[in-house]
């Protein structure tokens, strides 16, 4: 397998941690947003977006989207399991998830950062407090769900797991005050003392400056 | 089963028509967004950041996020199935999904308007470019992607079907040009002729205005 990646995009990261949780061999491919290669034919074939992280599968296919490729994984390679065995249990952890995948993260994205800065002329401060905003907000819900005994599930590392960690890593780029997210910080010093979750940290990547 | 709704959330339009594609019976509970019924403390708890849609399943649990409740019944209720068997086929299908879940409707949100024209003080013209732009950025994706055979991943409906209808009746309301999307178009009409969307359509509800 290859993961194309890119060593601060935090959904690239959330993929990084899964491929070492389950132990998959994968090869890591960087992408240099700064240089823009994403936007490189040669990168459009194998993601049309320009989007990082895509994965070539054992098989030679392509799949886009960090959440289709996580589902993917769970589905074939389901040691150790990243969900519940029970469909509500892994609803639950489903949801914790989307409060990333599709509460905070889609709003922070670089795009949208440039967007808000360009066409709509935002200030830095504006777009920093716009960007601590979606954070705090979806932060405040799942402090008030997540178990953090030790991980967000309980004594299961899952998905849910998988996106919290990277979405901190952006809070803090961001100086967020975590102080108001005390099991968020908990669940991310449990995560991080596991060797899958370290060995995926941005300053960790080969493509790190 | 109980679908707390709104009539035109997309979110919750996504939860209806694959409820009634599964042919699972339940009953709709709407949701007065505009009444501001959904920050009363009742439903938040049910759903703790005020959201609809929220699913109340047949043992009586609470699920939030319509990625998470379409998974929960896709796993529970396996008939007719909303994904592709292949687990490659299934992440395409995914990924076309999240390319609305993730990169065009978080975007769109009416609490992401409002922060615009609050916040940050953007005018009328400017908040509906913005709409349109990410509905015409994740469509173009879409576009080069989905087979339209008649639906998006060929001859079975899918979960990418089920998150696309709902996001064109939003790139209708805002007046979105979609003669650059004919196959997504196709999809839709293809789609709004079988009876689950038709009866999950924004206007057949019973908390249409």
């Amino acid at each position: 397998m290859e993961l194309y990646t890119y060593y601060r995009s935090s959904a690239a990261y959330r993929v990084r941690i899964a491929l070492n949780l389950k132990g998959i061999a994968h090869r890591l491919v960087p992408v240099d947003l700064l240089a823009g290669e994403h936007h490189s034919d040669s990168y459009k074939a194998i993601q049309p977006q320009g989007f990082v992280p895509a994965l070539k599968t054992e098989r030679g296919d392509y799949i886009s989207q960090s959440t289709a490729i996580l589902e993917y994984l769970e589905a074939q390679y389901p040691q150790p399991p990243l969900l519940p065995a029970d469909s509500y249990a892994a609803a639950t952890v489903r949801s914790w998830a989307s409060i990333i995948a599709c509460d905070i993260h889609p709003l922070n994205n670089l795009r949208v950062l440039k967007y808000l800065t360009g066409e709509l002329q935002v200030d830095e401060q504006q777009k920093n407090t716009w960007y601590r905003h979606w954070i705090e907000t979806g932060f405040t819900a799942l402090e008030s769900q997540v178990r953090a005994a030790p991980y967000c599930f309980g004594e299961q590392v899952t998905l849910a797991d998988v996106y919290l960690v990277p979405q901190v890593y952006n809070a803090r780029r961001f100086d967020t005050d975590m102080t108001a997210y005390p099991k968020i910080e908990a669940i991310c010093a449990a995560c991080n003392g596991l060797p899958a979750f370290d060995k995926a940290k941005p300053e960790s990547q080969a493509d790190a400056p």
